[in-house]
C-alpha cells in the first residue's frame, strides 16, 4: 500500500532518524482501517502483569489465551498490538506477519511493597524484538518517581540501541511517585510535562493519559493562569500535549485507564481527535468486554477518527 | 524414541523458540516412565544450600553424597534431575546422558538476616550448564519480594543468554516478601499471579507451589467473588493456575513442600493431574525416606499421572 | 573563513588535544558575528526538560517548535545552538551544517522529590553526538551534590569517548545541593571553585553562573580577606574566575539565569568582557521574548563583545 | 613425581573439572613432605592485611620481608603458600616454581567501621594469579554477612574464569555477619553448613574452621537431636564436617586461628586426621614463632598426619 | 645516563613486574638532580581541586598558570610531577619529555556533605596517562573509611591495566573516614598499616603521611607496648614504616601537609633520609612560596638528601 502524503509528512519530523526506523513507524500508521489517516487505534495487552491475570482477564476468560489478542486486533483492523515478552512469543509465530507488534519492554507488578519505590522490571531486550519481527519497543517511564532519572537512562540506551536496528520506540510516559500526589498524576500541567519529557528523550511515539484541568506544580499553575493557557476542555488539554510534543512533531495517543461505559470511551476519543492527538491505545476496555462487544466499540472509535461519528 | 503428538502439541506452544530449546524440553518430556504423556516428575536438590546439611541430609543420610540423588532420579524412572552447580559437578561425568539435568543458576540460604532482604546469590552461569550438558537452568524469583524486580532482570537475561544456546529455562516462582503476608504466599490469587508472571517473563516451565482457597489482595479478591471464579478444591486451583499460565501453553508442575506422609502427597498428585498441571517437582519427599521408600512412592505418583492410581 | 591569530591563540591552550576536538572548538569560534574574536554567544534551550514546555515556551508560545530555536541562533548570527536529543534531532536535518550545534547529554527536571537526591538523567551519547553532527557534548555537574563524585565520573568517561571522536566538551559546573546553602550556590569563591574543577576533569569550554560577592566557605573567605582578592564588582569576580580556569587557558562563557529586563543583561555583558570571559550563554532571555525583541537585544550584545556598545 | 592412587582417587571426585585444574590440585597434594598422601599443610600470610603489619609480623620481625615465608614454606616442607597480590609478587621470581602458590583475591581489614558491613575488597585477578604462576586463587566468603549474596557471586564468577585458565579455587568459608552471633561463628551446625556452601558454589578446596559443640539455629539443633549427630568430640565435628562435603568428595583443611601452644595445634591436628580431614591451614602459629620453633612444629604436624605421632 | 646500582637494587625487588614498569620508575629514580641515589622528590599540584583555587593558589598567584608548576618541578631538578587531567594537559605539549609525570586518577574536593562519604572521583584513566606519555598513575586510597573497599578495588583493577601498558603505579594511602578519630589519621600504627595495605594491593611507589607517636587501635598499641616498638623519634617512624613496605623492598615517599617554616620542612626531611625512607612528595610547600623561595628550599632539601646537609 502506498504511503499517503500525511503519512509522509509525520515521517518528515523525524529528522535524526534512519530509513530503517521510519519504515516501522510507516508499518503501524499504514495498517488496519485508520491506515494512512495518521490516526492509530493500539491494542496493549500487559494488565495481566501489573493487575495479576484474574483481574485481567476473568471478566472475558478468553482473553487468558494469548492467541485472543492478536486475533482482536487483527479483526478490528487495529494499527498494532503491545504486550510483554511472553505474551507476544505465545503468538509470535501463528500471527506472524499479520500485525505490526510492539515488544513491551519494561512491566510493573501489584506485588511491590511501598518502600520497594516505584519502578519497573526490564523483561525484554531489542534482541527479543529483532527475533519477533517487532515493528516498535515500548517502554514506561514515571516521571515524578526517585527511580525516573535512572528509567530515563535505561529507555534512552534501548531507544539508541533499537533504533540502529531500524526498531521505532513507544514511550508510556505515566507520572507517579514520590514527587506527585495522586491528583498530580493526571493533572493538565503534569501531562504535557510528561509528554515533553518523552519527546526530549527520544519516543518516536508517545503515550500518554488523558488528563483534568488540575495544575499541580505552584510554578507551573502561575504561568498557565498569567498566560491564559486553554485548558477547560479535554480537547483543550489534547491540543496543549500536542504543544508539549514539539509542537505536534511526534506522534502521540492516548490511552483511557480502566473499564468504562462506552459512550466515556467515544467522548474521549473525539476529544482527542478534536485537539489533534494521533489516536487511542485501549486495552481494558478493549478484551474486557465480549469479543462482540468490542469490535462493535472498536470499529464505532475507527468511525470517530474518520471523522464519521 | 519418536516424540508423541502430546508431547508434539505441547512444543508447538512454544511459538518464539528454536529448535534447540525445543529439543531440550523434548528431552524432559520423553525421558523416563511418564515419557510422551506430557507429563513430569522431577528431583530437585537444593535444600542443603536453602536449609544447610544437617536439615536436609540427615534423616536419610545416604543423601550426603551427590551421586545418591542422581541415582535415585535415573531408577525412578524421573523426567529430570535439578540441583546447584556442585552439586551436578560431583556427579556430572559419572552419570552423563543417562538423565536430563536442569541447573539451578540461585539459591537462597539461612544464614541471612531480615534487613538482608529477601533475595538469592547466582552461583551458575548458561556457560556452566553448557559445559555440564544441562537441559535447562533453574531460577527462582521472589514476586513480592523488593529485590523481585531485579530477580525478574536477572532470569530474563539468562534466559535470553540460555535459549540463544538451546538450553530451557525452568522458573521457581515463589511468592515471598515485604508486600506479601505469609498466608499469602500460598495464596491462589497470588499463585496464580506467580504463574503469569513467570509466563510473561519467558520460563518454559514453571514451578509453583499448590495453594489454599485464601485470597490475598483485596482487588483481586473482589474480582474472584464477582466472577464466581472456582477455588473450592485444589484440582480447581490448579486448573485456576494452568489458565494463567497463557491458558495451558506453559508446561507447569508443582512442588508440594516438607515431608508429609504419602498419602498427601497421592492427594496433591492426583489434584495435579486432575487440575490439567504438568506433573510434580518432588524433594524433600524423596529424599528424606529410604532409598526403598521412595522408589515406591515416585512409582506410585508414577501411576497416578498414568491414571492407574 | 581563515583562522584569526586571535582564535589560534586559544586553541594553542588545549596541548593535550587532538586536531579532531581543536577543529569543532574552531568551529564554534570562527561561526556568527563573533566569528574570530574569541568571544562566543551560545543559544541553550534546555529548560523545557528542566522547568516543564508551559513554564518555557507559554511566553512566546513559537518555542514550542523546536525548529525555532534553530532559527533564532542562525538569524541572530550566534556561535552555537545547545539542545537535548529529541530537541535538537527535530531539527537536525533542516539545519545541518548551518550552525554548531552541542548535545546536551544530561538533563534535571522539577519533578524530583527531595530524597532523590540532585542529579540528572544522561540521555544521550558521544554516538548520537556524532551522527547528529555535533561539535560539542555539554553536561552539566553539581559541585556540592552527594552525587557529585558520580557526576564527574561519568563526564570525564564521556569526555575522553568525545574526544576520541574529534567532538569538543562543554561543562555546566553549577554549585548545588547537600554541601552548600542557597545563597552559597552563587557565591564567588563557589564559582571559581566550580571553575576550576571543570578545568581539571578536562572541560573545553566551561560554562559558570555570574556570581555574587558572597564567601560561603569559611577556609576559603579567611584567604580572600587575606590576600585581599579583588570580589568588589562583576567583572573583578569574572576575572577571579578566569584565573581559576587555569589563568585564562580554558573558555568560559556564563549564563545569566532567568528573565530579567535587558539593561540587566547588558551590564552582565559587558562585565564579562571586562572580566576577561569569553562570553554569554543565554536561554529563556532570548527565546521568552517575541523574535524581535531577542533578535534586538542578540545583536546588542554582540556589540557588547565588540567593544561598540 | 608419579601420582599415587591416593591422589588420584580424590582427583576422581573432580568430576565436571578440566584436566588444566586437575593438574594444579595435583601439584599441591603432590608437593613437599606429604606429598602423595591425600594430606596437606598450608602457610597463609594475609594477616598483615587483616590486622596490620605490628600485630602479625612484630613478634617475629624476619616476617616483614616477604622472602621470609616463601623460604619458610618451602623448608618445611608444606603443599602451598598463599598471601595477597604484593606479599606474593615481592618474592614471586626468586622462588618461582619452589612452591605451589595461592593468590589470595580478597581481604578484610581492620579499618573499617561497623556500618560499612561485612565484607573483602577483591584485590587480585585471575590474570594476577596466571602471570604469576599461581596454583590457585583463594576466596572468603562470610555466610552469615548482609553482603554474603555478593561474595558467593563474586567467587562463582572468578571460579569460572580461574577454571577455565587451568587454575584451581580454594574457598575460605568463614561464617560471619548479621546473622550470626559470635558463639555462632564456631558453631558445629554453622561449620557444616559453611562447607556445605562452599561445596556447592564450586570450591575445589574448602577452608573451615575447627568448631565446637554449640548449634546455632533452633531449626537444626532440632535435626542434630532428632537425629542424634555425634558432635562430641573435634574429631567427629570434623568428620560431620566432611559429610557435608559431599561425603569427602571434596578436600577441607581446617585452621586453628591465633597463635597458641604446640600442644594445642598438635591436638587440632591430630582430631583432623582423625576426622577424616585433609589437612591444616597454618599461619600465625607458625610465622609468629622463630624459625627453628616453626620448622620443628611443622615437622611434627607431618608427623601426625603421616600417622607417626 | 647509565642506571646506578642503587637502582639497579630497587629495581630489582619489583620482582612480578614487566620492564616496562621498570623502566618507568627508573625514569623517575634517573631524573634531576637526585639522579640514582634511590631518593626523590616529587612535585604534586592537585591541591586545587581538594581546596579550592584560591586557598591554593592565591598565596602565590604565579601558580593559577599550570605551566608554572611544571617549570618549577624542571627548574629545581626534581624527580617527577604529580596533577589531575586538566592541569597535566595544560602543559603536557610544551614540557613534553622534560620531566616524568604522574596523572593522578582520582581527587576530592571541599564541597561535599558528611553525609556522602569519604571518596574521590575517578578523573582520569589509563589511556589517559599513555595519551599524555606520564611515567605514572597516581591514586589515593582511603583506609578507614566506608569506601575503602571500593576505592581499594578500583586502583587495583586500574593498576593492572597501567602496568600490562608498562605504566607504573604510586598510591596515596591516606587513613580517613568512619573507623579513625582525627589524630588516628596520623598516628603510627595507622600510618604503618596504611603502607602496608598499598604495599599489598600492588603499590610500586607508595605516599604516606609523616606520622605521630600516638597509637590508634588497642589490639596494635598492645603490641607495639610488648613487642617495645621503637617510635619515639620521626626517623624511627619513618623506620618502622619502611618496615611494613615489604622490609624496605618497597619505594616510599613521605608528604608534610600544609605549608609551613623551612626549618620544619628540613627537619622532616633528615627524618626521612635517617629512617631509610626514599624521599619526599612536596607540594603547598613548595608553590605557595615565591619561586626563588621554593627553588632555595628544594635546594637545601636536595642537598639534606644527598647528605650535605
Amino acid at each position: 500500500m502506498k504511503m499517503t502524503d500525511t503519512v509522509r509528512q509525520i515521517l518528515r519530523n523525524y529528522e535524526g532518524e534512519n530509513p530503517g526506523v521510519k519504515a516501522k513507524l510507516c508499518s503501524m500508521l499504514m495498517q488496519g482501517k485508520l491506515a494512512g489517516t495518521g490516526k492509530m487505534i493500539i491494542l496493549p495487552v500487559d494488565q495481566g502483569f501489573e493487575h495479576g491475570p484474574a483481574r485481567t482477564f476473568a471478566p472475558n476468560p478468553a482473553g487468558y489465551d494469548p492467541h485472543y489478542h492478536y486475533q482482536l486486533a487483527i479483526d478490528a483492523g487495529l494499527n498494532a498490538y503491545a504486550a510483554p515478552l511472553g505474551q507476544l512469543e505465545a503468538g509470535a509465530d501463528t500471527f506472524a506477519g499479520q500485525i505490526p507488534t510492539i515488544l513491551k519492554l519494561n512491566s510493573a507488578n501489584s506485588l511491590m511493597s511501598d518502600t520497594a519505590g516505584k519502578n519497573q522490571a526490564i523483561t525484554g531486550s531489542v534482541d527479543d524484538a529483532l527475533r519477533l519481527g517487532c515493528a516498535a519497543i515500548g517502554f514506561t517511564i514515571y516521571p515524578g518517581s526517585d527511580m525516573a532519572l535512572d528509567m530515563f537512562e535505561e529507555i534512552v540506551e534501548m531507544r539508541r540501541e533499537a533504533a540502529a536496528c531500524g526498531i521505532a520506540t513507544v514511550i508510556w510516559s505515566y507520572p507517579r511517585g514520590e514527587a506527585i500526589s495522586k491528583s498530580g498524576e493526571t493533572a493538565i500541567d503534569i501531562a504535557a510535562y510528561a509528554a515533553q519529557i518523552a519527546a526530549l528523550i527520544g519516543a518516536h511515539v508517545i503515550k500518554i493519559k488523558l488528563s483534568t484541568d488540575h495544575l499541580e506544580l505552584p510554578e507551573a499553575k502561575k504561568v498557565y493562569e498569567e498566560q491564559s493557557i486553554d485548558i477547560a476542555t479535554q480537547a483543550a488539554r489534547v491540543r496543549h500535549c500536542m504543544e508539549a510534543s514539539f509542537n505536534g512533531r511526534r506522534i502521540v495517543v492516548f490511552s483511557g485507564g480502566a473499564k468504562k461505559g462506552t459512550d466515556s470511551v467515544y467522548d474521549d476519543a473525539r476529544a482527542i481527535r478534536d485537539g489533534g492527538g494521533n489516536g487511542s491505545i485501549i486495552g481494558r476496555n478493549s478484551f474486557q468486554r465480549s469479543r462482540e462487544d468490542a469490535l462493535e466499540m472498536l470499529q464505532n472509535l475507527v468511525d470517530i477518527y474518520l471523522g464519521k461519528a
